[in-house]
């Protein structure tokens, strides 16, 4: 048995990276879901280590300093983290690690994991985006106007990307994703030649 | 819409390329089987152009001298060859491709489609074919070592391959395939850095 392999699902900003991942792994057991830590309270049903590792913030701040996460970000005034341990215990013991993350922690994680596979997660279009975000309702004309420039420039990053899976029909996207994981299982590596 | 991919499957003989391939046709329309040309008469239910394209021998060896096959060889005194228009114009069509072709086939394809996506079906194991070639009760004791022998050259083959299927379950070995082609046609392009 060989080493697992990390992947990371990533793409712009309500583009659905979410949703498609909760049916991937409702769907296909083979790849462990990368959990994540986080300092808010655990909502009702949610599980410690498997929604979330749920700490204190001293013990997060501790894990920040020393080197403990992959990335790490504030929201709404809670801190989410990804353990570094967890993720490499899962490797080691040969699991596959899904782990979904905005672009700027994406980047984070390439630093860390140079061999890692990236998927970017796109909308349609962009003329398609900005119905999704019409159809939101919240929007003004000015805020419109930065989110689709936001996600122009972040549709950019694509390059940095190995794979990239269009979100238009959701069970589309969920196989395409799949598809990826079990092919990059197939993938002729260097023991396969000895 | 981009330039069709071209995917050859290949693998020693008797692991079961044609009964893999054959399923995932049935299962999976995404994809463009390349059409054989050959001497040898049709069966009753061929369709010239759909099985084959059933060709006279000096109409045969007319496209050899022109360099109209991608490779060809001779089996039971009939010739077998794989026209480079049929594939060429598919692919300009931006259709997939899929090739089932021996071992020495392959390595006629890699030196004109050095781009072509290489993926190599596997026996579970060498003790594996051995019953295999077994049950089929027609190997003596010499026969059996010589194809034995053979079988461990050619599995060496699998460091010129991209991908390494293993034939065990034809469910797992199909959805393997299938896995390759959804997932080869998500990777980042040139184009989609622009």
């Amino acid at each position: 048995m060989g080493k697992g392999k990390l992947f990371v699902l990533s793409g712009p900003s309500g583009v659905g990276k979410g949703t498609v991942l909760d049916k991937l792994l409702s769907d296909f057991k083979d790849v462990q879901y990368s959990v994540s830590a986080t300092t808010r309270k655990p909502r009702p049903g949610e599980k410690d280590g498997v929604d979330y590792f749920f700490l204190s913030r001293e013990k997060f701040f501790k894990m920040v300093e020393n080197n403990e996460f992959i990335e790490w970000a504030e929201v709404h005034n809670n801190y989410y983290g990804t353990p570094k341990i967890f993720v490499d215990k899962c490797l080691a013991e040969g699991k596959d690690v899904i782990l979904e993350i905005d672009i700027q922690g994406a980047r984070q994680v390439k630093k860390l994991y140079p061999d890692a596979i990236f998927i970017f997660l796109v909308p349609p279009s962009l003329n398609e985006l900005k119905r999704r975000l019409n159809h939101r309702g919240s929007e003004d004309e000015k805020n419109m106007k930065i989110r689709l420039n936001n996600a122009e420039d972040e549709l950019k990053e694509v390059k940095n990307y190995d794979y990239k899976v269009v979100n238009d029909r959701l069970d589309d996207a969920v196989e395409k994703l799949k598809s990826i994981i079990i092919a990059e299982k197939c993938k002729i590596r260097e023991e396969d030649c000895q």
